[in-house]
């Protein structure tokens, strides 16, 4: 299960350049055709990060997961289709972060996207602290039940880049490399015995 | 050949959101457009439980499989040459289903890499149940023959979907979706000698 | 080294469908368009059978090496560039094979890279068995180096290719169809100790 | 982390091949158009050697680390995120590598981005040598910073090439495949206990 999910991570997270075009027929203006691009290059950026600090968690996670039901492997099975799922959002803020009305439809959508894999993300940790069982023995699954309101609370910010999408879309985007940054700094750590 | 297979499922999986395009020159309207393209967004997430809960179900298989003969090698090339085609009747899938004759016509080449689909896995199924020695000691051999009788009405479903595509495409998309959560809810189970 | 090799081999294997396209505004006649595609099809079976049976002999000689040396690693990058090059001959037959003259063009050109890689396959076989310590101890050396000449004998089929290519380059793409089938069931066998 | 890491060097090398273009409506000639694309040939290889080289470091480096904190973590993303880039500006070579003004810009960006990951590796470098408990046991980290200067002084070759870059895009080409097989044949070397 782990490695297949680490596969459709790295894969997502590598046809992300995909996205970034070669401007055609650009002739003598191959600079600025290159300058006009930049909503791909931070859709790029931004959209690599998430996929990058949402692998660490996910695999901080599996790694103390030692027993698979059906409920975690359709849980998972869902998380892998919003993370794939990536490159497109980040396609449409590539192709319209510069227009105006478009924009915040792109910023929306990116947002949305964002909402989902983060509630399914919360999902999955509530299955697993729930349960307990699917968990390897070090890990102390009261306090671990205990992390899950914290958690909860932090995914409000991902409803919130949605509101900001009708205010500014590269605002947006931007919000989603910090909220990134700040997850890759802060990153899911599970309780374990030893810690309490 | 399981490290192998496994990415070979993992790319073809990540692969589909290529199929899902961002609308060109959509300027104000891009709601509309994105609206437009919900077959894209169907096809995407039935292909995706298709293969993944087939990943899973080869899984299970392979991890009782401790020896692999010709025959086992290239069945199960074959298998890999089906699922990673995948992406290809998922796009047809995208941009016929709102047309008309068309869609029957996607419908049916959906519906037929299925069923070929399902006869490669049966194959695979039938040759490891026959040899016997290909398993891992755990598997009761007996048993495990003793469920291709059933194991092979199941997948009778298939066929089915052809023709229910010169009836409605999107109802036959609708139907390899359900098969898809029906067989990741009743998983291939290989008897072992414990559970008999 | 065997990882990495193995995942540019699944890669390449399931980027092979991006060359079968949807057709595009085929409108009520999507049957005779489709059926327009078939070299696409050819193309991409063949393709997948001489990827997949070249990844079988690439993992046995695999198994049995212990030790990597720079000329080793250069020469499997090598073998690996060749390899990840397959999807884009694949996509020249496709498009061309129906077409007179260009159909030729197409054919030399795969039939050009199937001997490289044959070549390049021979070189790195002839490295092994010339150097020997890189073997696994359950390795025969004599024996291995014994059978290059055959071996060499074996790959002359892949020049002959070429030639055919300016007489058909639909049997073209069947030879090379056969000639993976035929090195999936004569694959590669490493002498060992115990088997001579 | 490793195997994350070797499936983005995979792909991203294995992505490279959709940079080469099947020419579209040849005709009769063909060979003439298959000629005329000699840049996507030569960005092909080079950029093909330029990843595998990499990883042949970056794999070399990761076996003698053994525990990876958040900067280490934060840097090998940043690494990838340059890595996974590089069929991009060789789409760009590829595509105007024979006109004028517009081979310059390209050839600019192809070695500006090899610079960005010489820094980076650099940077990855410097840190598990300054903390040095993240290696391995086997390490001598003594020896493994002193390496630091010589190690940097060679990468000043990477600023150089885009200097070269506007004087000619086909020798800075020549000169990163010439720099990628100097690193091949020179690779990092880790210093360990026993070669002291």
């Amino acid at each position: 299960m782990e490695a297949f999910s680490d596969g459709v991570f790295a894969i997502a997270i590598t046809l992300l350049i995909l996205e970034i075009k070669v401007p055609p027929h650009a002739g003598d203006h191959l600079w600025s055709d290159l300058g006009h691009q930049w909503p791909s290059y931070a859709a790029y950026v931004v959209s690599f990060l998430v996929i990058g600090i949402m692998w660490v968690n996910h695999h901080t996670l599996f790694s103390y997961v030692v027993r698979v039901d059906r409920t975690l492997m359709f849980l998972n099975l869902l998380l892998l289709m919003t993370v794939a799922a990536i490159p497109w959002p980040a396609g449409l803020m590539a192709e319209y972060l510069r227009e105006d009305n478009a924009s915040h439809v792109a910023a929306a959508v990116y947002s949305g996207l964002m909402v989902v894999m983060a509630l399914n993300f919360q999902a999955l940790w509530w299955h697993v602290t729930r349960t307990g069982h699917l968990f390897d023995d070090r890990v102390d699954v009261t306090a671990a039940r205990a992390t899950r309101a914290r958690f909860a609370l932090g995914s409000l910010a991902y409803p919130a880049t949605v509101l900001l999408a009708f205010v500014s879309a590269p605002l947006t985007l931007a919000a989603h490399g910090v909220l990134a940054l700040y997850y890759g700094f802060n990153q899911l750590r599970i309780p374990t015995r030893e810690t309490v």
